[in-house]
């Protein structure tokens, strides 16, 4: 049988600001990434979507980012190795207690934002990342993109390894995302997106921003919980990959 | 043998800022009480200080309070049960992330300021620590004010429970401490604490701010870490209880 | 001709977080009162706020609280008259820097949630907040709950002072605000709140929660800005008034 | 008669974090560059420092950092021309209000840290810092690095203008501050600063870090306040520069 596993970003609620529809979207996933304090996410926060993800059977992950609210863990920072290996360590271990708590395990860590993006392309960061997993002991995975210096950081350090993709997001000739700041970063037309994900999960290959043929690692997707229409698209895309025979399932 | 744990508020720097002389301090203790980065503390500063607790033989404690940093979490503030069970649950699991990455377990948790205190007299702040100690799992104890609401909630509870004196604090004839708005609720004389740690930890009784004499179970001492004199106190008191047989030992 | 100020708490939004719906709700305002970033609020969103107060002609006021972001200031926290007053002096003249970068002042201090709330029964918290207003010179007005300490102490201290009444929140007998933990403290009926402000603005009297008949003054009306409906109330009441042969016109 | 003013950042502690030794400090200074909150500082510093430079004769300015206390406004962070627009206009806004609540006036405004280097040599961020001053009224000086972007900026906008020298940094062939990653960055002997002071102040020429002779405007000195000898060695240049006939004095 072949699987696949679905996630998103979730818990990204502070205080008084709800951001998201979680209770809606989290029984169409299959793991979630839950923000863990820095640049969104409060313990209420977390121990309400912690509940939600055991609540549906979803894999419960942590999702550190940046220490930045004011900007959501987007804006670039100059960080060291240490310092981010630090950051990840104290967000994940936070998120650890609330599912230890619930009976539950810490299944992976799936860094946010900006730290995410930054080490794709930078070995100190990427090593900031993976030690922190490593840490967390031995049946903690990573989830990272497909294809970048944070992948094969993580797999020369032994962790298990998610390697994810983005439904709705273009990628370059090289593999990587295509910046924000290009105005083809996104897929806008839901069929599209469903198109990609299809071509990335079933045959292995899609197609880069300009036309080039790509291969590529699914074992999960990015669907992303913070747009209007996140639960109306994680469910076209579930359809679409169920009926192909590709049954949801969390990984690994 | 008779023994007594010393232990002290540690890790509190911030950012560029220092507080404290951990690294002369930690040597003279036998457990510390690692601020979390809620009130105090970072997690730069949370892994400096855990490496020198281990390499001391020092039992590893975390310490949370109110999220409240410009306050140092001094300010009492309106807390429910569950946000204090949220906001201890989530500090103390990152501080252990931090001990268990070296090796090390979390042994203990106590709570700091105005968090530690409201809580003495407060059923549901009481309730909220102890089911977060609980939560953290069968080997974590806590550090609770000797004869105080809380250590009462604690051993209810079947947690194991560190009943705590304070050598420069005065206390009120029900045991309490003396508020620190009232002046005579510090013991300035290094004389006059000596004299009352001794008469805690080897008669288990003392007196009074009034002179009354109070019993008081006494499992650990605890030693400001944050005035100047921290250090020559410490060994002081470290002195003269081993001149009278008493043995530093971590408790429980 | 009779007229009322209509005033809402806006500019609540922070980082990627948005609340209420400000672009709607201004235009059937006279004055705001903005977040200024220690409860809510950060420098884009004041600069946007006044940028629609301004286009909207409506007056622009501070709205300081607590420093507390994750309780969006509605935790009671402990405060000296001394804090209080560098706490409002800091965040009104944020604030007013923006309002003058427009060629625009600052009308009016408001403030928030549980620093409000105190202040109306807490001498010191009233005279910090006064003390404040005071500070930023003669043509800056105050708004402060019809009734309340802090309106004597404001009126004493020389202030230009717009007395506030709420159209859905419960009175005691006493004019006070009853309690938001007594399931009576809001009305929820449109057509009850409308009948309250009508009384309030019209007759100067009103019922209490008891029945009681209490006299008010009222310069100034409190729309909320962050429930679902608002936009809808602020039209009603404004219609309700016009109706009246009441003119909505800042105060003072 | 020959002046030069001498600078210091100073209100750098927070909340019960004590940095620098402004009390001693500032009584050898012309004008000080107070923290505003953001990467240190907070209202009860703020005031402090504005009482003591009022107590002192000393010109008061704001020193807006980036939105990153952990890192004290030292860490690199990406920020757009508005964004540096309305942090700098929040934070001098706020500075400013204490200023003008004991009798005084904003001197001038100075970025710190990140934002001060970044800015040096990046168009946007330069004016964003330029556009806040202006938007702070005719007076408000700004104080920028002598020979930067920033300078250019700042004078191309009419702004008044403090170009600024610093005693203990060594300075590339391009007259750029030689980075604090480069082992050199810093002159650790005060014989040779004061050296390089003179040269600054008296010659208007000095040597770079290769040997190099620059020419450069010095208005002002920049004083280092959170350094162990900054006392002596703020003496120390007063004298050194009295001797030579140039007297200490407020610029502009």
């Amino acid at each position: 049988m072949r699987t696949i596993d679905l996630n998103a970003d979730v818990g990204e609620s502070f205080g008084a600001w709800t951001m998201g529809r979680d209770a809606e979207l989290i029984p169409l996933l299959t793991s979630v990434n839950i923000a863990c304090g820095f640049h969104a996410g409060d313990p209420a926060t977390i121990a309400a979507t912690v509940a939600l993800a055991k609540a549906n059977g979803v894999a419960i992950g942590a999702h550190p980012g940046y220490p930045d609210l004011q900007g959501f863990g987007r804006r670039v920072m100059q960080a060291s190795e240490e310092e981010v290996y630090q950051w990840v360590l104290y967000q994940a271990g936070a998120v650890r207690a609330f599912a230890q708590a619930v009976g539950e395990r810490l299944h992976h860590v799936k860094a946010h934002g900006a730290l995410y993006n930054q080490a794709c392309v930078d070995l100190a960061l990427s090593r900031g990342i993976v030690r922190a997993v490593k840490a967390l002991g031995d049946n903690v995975a990573i989830t990272v993109l497909a294809g970048s210096l944070t992948e094969q950081v993580a797999r020369d350090a032994g962790l298990s390894v998610a390697s994810e993709v983005f439904a709705d997001r273009r990628y370059t000739d090289e593999g990587q995302l295509v910046s924000r700041k290009d105005p083809r970063a996104m897929i806008t037309s839901e069929e599209e997106s469903i198109r990609q994900v299809i071509a990335m999960v079933h045959q292995g290959r899609f197609q880069s921003v300009s036309g080039r043929e790509i291969s590529v690692r699914a074992d999960t997707i990015c669907l992303h919980g913070d747009q209007p229409g996140a639960v109306a698209f994680a469910r076209a895309v579930r359809q679409a990959l169920t009926e192909l025979g590709i049954t949801p399932r969390t990984y690994p």
